[in-house]
């Protein structure tokens, strides 16, 4: 199989951090079809050499496994070209059809990684310069919009040229390992599925933490925030990924089919739920590892009266047979006192208890699924500990945890997220991408919440860098009767 | 609190291996009550000092987590009595009394570790001495009876004498800390009740298994038999815990009610089940770790045309809602290929397969509670494996474990079967001991399998030592579509 990857973006920060990298690794582990292209397009002015020899100086700022010999990036470099293009010019797109022409592959991926501006004109371009043929797939990085109507536009637009078939809207986040095992988990073994309801779940927590600040993107992040940023995508994707009913089979529309269902019936919000259930903060001065950080506010690019939220939790639920009444929560932040991705479901106490067990919240059973900073598993249950060397009445048991590692037990060259996304793209398979239609019904959700907090003048709650966020977070879920995993 | 312990067969190979160093150990964590005295009963001449000299012998040659120093040992010693007594006679039971009445106990714990045929003796001396009043306890160790007649013939002498609540009957696999950890396992955790049932666990398997032959008790096991001596006790009370209802709270009596009846559900034996359900072997020679070893009728005080099974498979089925149609296969034997005993609980496959899977039998979800060498719990399930960087059709998913070893979470100074078991005696707390309805009904369920076996000329079929018994064994799981789990 021949293919070309045609990376617009070539030379920005997300080709080098995240898109070549993880495109020599598919090319380290032999993932990559044999005849290969991968062209680079910027507006800068750069020889093909000039650009490979750019990608093997930022190679050293990555992660990677394991540096590549002279030898091997020499190997890898050979698929690697440049092609300058002013993206807005159509007798560019003429250069690159001509390009593409000298060697037809039976698979050209346009990898649209420019600035969110530049995603409908290049679609359109592309399909005017008869490039959006059933060999094309179009890869489609994040935001694709800043609202409901926005990503609507940007769909029909980029669905008047290519059928969804082709288009890969990426959410890397569906690309980690511990998310695909969760699918694994819930639909290939027995065990986790009857139990998986109502009946047996007290409460469901998403927590995605980061410790970083804005870093250099304050411009960027103050005119998106938390919830655009990760609760609208992130989040909601491992919210439907935990919550939705097993797929009739493993194909692509079955899976999305059901993620969709999920959204669709994220409960209403109402004025009542929008106050209560959604707290949004904005981290003010603190100390990160006891060195002192600086507040939102005072981040470079960023209004000095901003009110766009670094930190949002909220408290939802699907209201279906499986999950009502069962809490939701999602909970996300900058500047938190740990990086921490992952989703936790706590189960119901005991119906009957014969053995005395703590009186702390989370005491009970609990599975892990961690994402962050670790790929693994952990089941939390209580056992009889050893001390109980005079065990007069009761029995009292403690906290066990039986644990799984994904790097420890399938080794750590694993396949990365993008890199399995890219691989996935290459073969055509489409269960890691989003639909336009979940995207939308993700949107339609959030809406209620950006129009509240833009007509709200009070902004987000301030929270000290370093901790867990606004204390509002704590009490929401206390109301419940339950507390967030990291307190207990 | 005070204390007496009467140790009768003070200077046997119980006392020596398992019982005073088991008090040892008791008196080490500070668990023995300060006021206390253990008498050796014996029929040596013996003086306090030299019974303590020779307790202190016997302790280099026995499993101490730590030797004790001079200093500890002479301490402890402070507490070590003996007693001459000729069981048979009387006047001595008078003299027991008069050391008794000396400095009376409030607790006074007669541990009868003598050969069998003494048990009611010691019991209706002990009795006619007067020494059965309240503040009195009796240990029993096995066997109670070699088939039911003789066992409810030693009950009811017993009974006569003492009431149930001063009877602990010894089984020490219900000291073993995974069977009390297995009680909380099921019943103080909510993840594994709703589970535990015939719609989600295709068979259960309890596994105790040896791999020392008969070693310098060959006359006595000849009289025996793996039947007598680990299934009617052992297998069935590991039976019992891993299949009971809900007990309705943690006392002896409610735990031991639904023991019973998970006996009284066992599925009576009909000639068809006794011919197809039970397999007995017996070892010939073999090699363990590459050394030749005996026959078992070439062992030292067996009858060298011995039909005595050396080897026990059979399959049974709990008659009532929870367990219909579920088997439960129970194996045990010496001069097996692996010394381990474990109970596995096999989940049935998902009822829809979206994803690959192996075809192997034992590749579903299971649980299994290790009861040695380790004592610790695995959770088998599927999940999405590393390597599959090509990934075209149906994801294959591949096994892991979740794992938990209870010497790693409490530590290894922990206590140990006799040990707990001791101090519940003197704690007065009966949980893990046997009552007699229970053991008279063990001990009619084997029953139809003994008077088979002693009709039937063929005898046990032979299996080379150091395999995991004979093939019939395997020929019957695999009749069910099920296999061993060493054979996975």
């Amino acid at each position: 199989m021949s293919f070309d990857l045609i990376l617009f973006g070539g030379t920005g920060d997300l080709a080098w951090r995240k898109i070549m990298p993880a495109l020599f690794q598919a090319f380290r582990h032999g993932s990559l079809p044999a005849d290969g292209r991968i062209i680079g397009v910027a507006r800068d002015d750069l020889s093909d050499e000039q650009y490979r020899t750019l990608i093997k100086s930022r190679f050293d700022n990555v992660e990677l496994a394991k540096r590549p010999s002279e030898e091997e990036f020499s190997r890898f470099a050979r698929m690697l070209g440049y092609l300058r293009m002013d993206l807005s010019d159509p007798a560019d797109y003429a250069s690159l059809a001509d390009k593409l022409q000298q060697r037809p592959a039976d698979v050209v991926v346009m990898y649209v990684a420019t600035a969110p501006g530049l995603f409908t004109t290049v679609c359109e371009q592309i399909a005017a310069a008869g490039l959006n043929g059933p060999q094309t797939r179009v890869v489609l990085e994040k935001p694709l919009g800043h609202d409901l109507a926005s990503n609507r536009a940007i769909n029909q637009t980029v669905r008047s040229v290519l059928t969804e078939q082709q288009i890969f809207r990426i959410d890397h986040y569906l690309g980690k390992p511990s998310v695909q095992n969760l699918f694994a988990l819930r639909f290939g073994n027995s065990l986790f599925e009857p139990l998986w309801r109502r009946e047996y779940i007290a409460n469901i927590q998403i927590t995605i933490s980061e410790e970083l600040g804005v870093e250099k993107r304050g411009a960027f992040y103050d005119s998106t925030g938390a919830l655009r940023d990760m609760v609208q995508n992130h989040a909601l994707q491992l919210l439907c990924a935990v919550g939705m009913e097993p797929p009739i089979n493993s194909h692509a529309d079955a899976i999305r089919d059901e993620k969709l269902k999920v959204l669709r019936s994220l409960k209403p919000w109402t004025p009542e739920t929008l106050s209560q259930h959604v707290i949004r903060g904005q981290y003010a001065a603190g100390s990160m590892d006891g060195e002192a950080v600086p507040a939102y506010r005072n981040e470079p690019g960023v209004n000095p009266d901003s009110h766009t939220e670094t930190f949002v939790a909220l408290r939802t639920e699907i209201a279906n047979w499986r999950w009502a009444g069962v809490p939701f929560y999602i909970r996300t932040g900058k500047r938190l006192a740990g990086r921490d991705a992952h989703i936790e479901v706590n189960f119901r106490p005991t119906p009957h208890a014969i053995f005395n067990s703590g009186q702390d919240c989370n005491a009970g059973n609990r599975l892990v699924i961690d994402l962050q900073p670790r790929d693994g598993l952990e089941l939390h249950l209580l056992a009889q500990g050893a001390n109980q060397r005079h065990r007069r009445g009761t029995p009292t048991l403690e906290p066990v945890q039986l644990d799984l590692d994904f790097d420890k037990r399938f080794g750590t060259e694993r396949v990365g997220a993008y890199e399995r996304l890219l691989l996935d793209v290459i073969d055509g398979r489409l269960n890691l991408f989003v639909r336009s239609d979940e995207q939308e019904e993700a949107w339609r959700w959030v809406e209620p919440i950006l129009d509240r907090w833009s007509h709200d003048p009070t902004g987000p709650r301030p929270y000290a860098a370093g901790t867990w966020g606004p204390s509002a977070s704590s009490a929401m879920i206390a109301k419940d009767g339950y507390c967030w995993s990291e307190e207990s």
